[in-house]
């Protein structure tokens, strides 16, 4: 680990959206390792215990109110200790976190003080890893809508069949009494973009995905980005800011 | 099973409505025959496994903003499997139903298309049974306020008994360290009408009254009709149809 | 028992207060003894089972809307029983409590009139009993915030520290991974009043202040009294009568 003796310092000015950061992490994983970096600062990656799914969080320096950060440092966290925490957060609360060597400490504000001091786990330095996909076809659309096209399919079957051409993106499940399917076109009012240099299939875990459409709310819009038999890359965008947010990649099921 | 080689298509311009009708079967039965044919519209038939209660919907052509049938037919539904993909539609979704001789398939429109298909199971044709019980009283009351009426008795006992002579209603039920009434008045504002050629009062099992007032919503107001130790008919109404309606029939506990 | 032959009549013009009296009590206890008496109105003292905790309320004549009672009279009522029937109490009822030797009779009209009869069980006959603490320091403060407090270090620890200055009040809690501190200024908005002749610091299981904060919001305001290693008193103020309200004592964990 590259400590300091400095305390590194962020200050998230809406509670909700650190607490849905925090969330989106945890959907995926337990303990992860974020750095924070004068360069880059917040980034997180991490992949699941099945080595199924991949969690990233970019969070540039712009992103915070105050951000203080001396040198590059990891620091190793335990999600679902800090989950709990952070479902006391109310949105208009001002968050802080104080990371030593040592600890997290998030200072909670809003008429009052409240301070929760974690104990940190030893950090796995990692470097930003993107993967080598080409991705020929994606869709971006209104990220409320997706959790309604992932859960009107759950219950059918354990996995799902996505298929984007340019003109249409299709949802489908399949069980031996029941067949479902949900059309997207590239003309209903959902959709704001929708492309294809090469029309994509492929087949993912209907789990997972549950577990990657938990933070839609982080955002208006989510992007889905894949390629036939090849992994999915599924982006939420936070706050505006071009460089920051959560990312997820997914194994097609027959291996990522 | 008189089949028809042409599709059988009925739509439902209000998701809420078809939603909350294939709910209130499924919470009688599991599974259920329907006819569609060209003179009654829709009409579904059902005992509960144990006999000791009916469900009866009636939906006239006119009830549907379209409705394609050439000849009488019947189809056997999964309420089970059907209701699972009700839960997700919404309010103003646009709900087609287009039946074979083996599937019954769901097309829901909103924004985007959603397409489920069911197996159907062997159909059981039936006559429609009207029962031959003279009602000699009788409620008509907003509907909102009858699941209350009922869950207020709930837990006391898992009997209820009712009672109407024309100038009050009442509920009643009793254990051994507790004795609840509800009384209703002819003047009371809940009431719309109530009647009596002659006072009635019957037993009825609260497991049974419970499903019935799940529907409440489907409707402003429920009728209720009786006799002394005679079966009860709670009907409601749909959509300002007079013949468009869900009605239960239920057994005094003395026997059907 | 001092009964009478004349059946004792409690009016609660309000339905949500009643129903949140009964639940503050059922919260700490299943069965308890309360008095009618033509001098003080009603009031009700039952400790815990395990006499750790102490729940009283005081409601004087002024506060019911109308009050019968010829002399002096004690009622054994199980909540658990009682607080089942308040569950379908609303806001705006109107609700009698009629009591006889043997039953209590709750009549609760809007619309139409709903009937409870729970037997009774024998009384056990109290003096009111006031703690012999002197309390040193105390807040009174906003009761909404109080409950988030309590939850924010619920599943840190099974006990907390409270102290309190004059200055600042403090809410802590402990795990081996995890310190958890909430720190009320004496100038925060929630604060309407807090005071110390002598700084307190003592600690209180978690459980009990959880099922303390459940009537919080039968009142605006709450106030907490406490001693260095003495019980803690909290106290609900109601419908704004100053005699009206529901008090707790707490003993400190090493003893009350």
């Amino acid at each position: 680990m590259s400590g300091s003796a400095e305390e590194v310092i962020l200050v998230f000015e809406e509670g909700k959206v650190v607490r849905k950061i925090v969330e989106a992490v945890e959907a995926m994983i337990e303990e992860a390792t974020f750095k924070v970096s004068p360069e880059e600062g917040f980034v997180l990656q991490a992949l699941d215990p099945a080595k199924i799914a991949m969690v990233q969080v970019f969070l540039p320096k712009s992103f915070f109110s105050e951000i203080q950060v001396a040198e590059e440092s990891f620091f190793g966290v335990n999600f679902t200790e800090l989950v709990k925490i952070m479902k006391r957060v109310k949105s208009d609360d001002r968050v802080e976190f104080r990371l030593t060597k040592d600890s997290l400490t998030i200072v909670i504000r809003n008429g009052f003080k409240r301070t929760h001091r974690l104990a940190l786990l030893p950090p796995e330095e990692f470097q930003v890893r993107s993967l080598k996909v080409n991705f020929t076809a994606g869709i971006r659309m209104d990220s409320k809508r997706l959790p309604d096209v992932i859960k009107e399919l759950k219950g059918v079957a354990s996995e799902i069949e996505i298929s984007i051409d340019g003109e249409k993106a299709e949802f489908g499940a399949r069980s031996e009494r029941q067949e479902s399917k949900i059309t997207i076109e590239k003309t209903d009012p959902v959709v704001l973009d929708m492309w294809a240099e090469e029309p994509a299939r492929a087949v993912y875990g209907m789990a997972y995905l549950e577990r990657m459409i938990k933070p839609a709310d982080i955002s208006a819009e989510v992007t889905l980005e894949m390629a036939t038999d090849k992994p999915l890359k599924l982006h939420y965008s936070i706050g505006g800011f071009a460089d920051a947010g959560v990312r997820y990649y997914l194994a097609n099921v027959s291996g990522m």
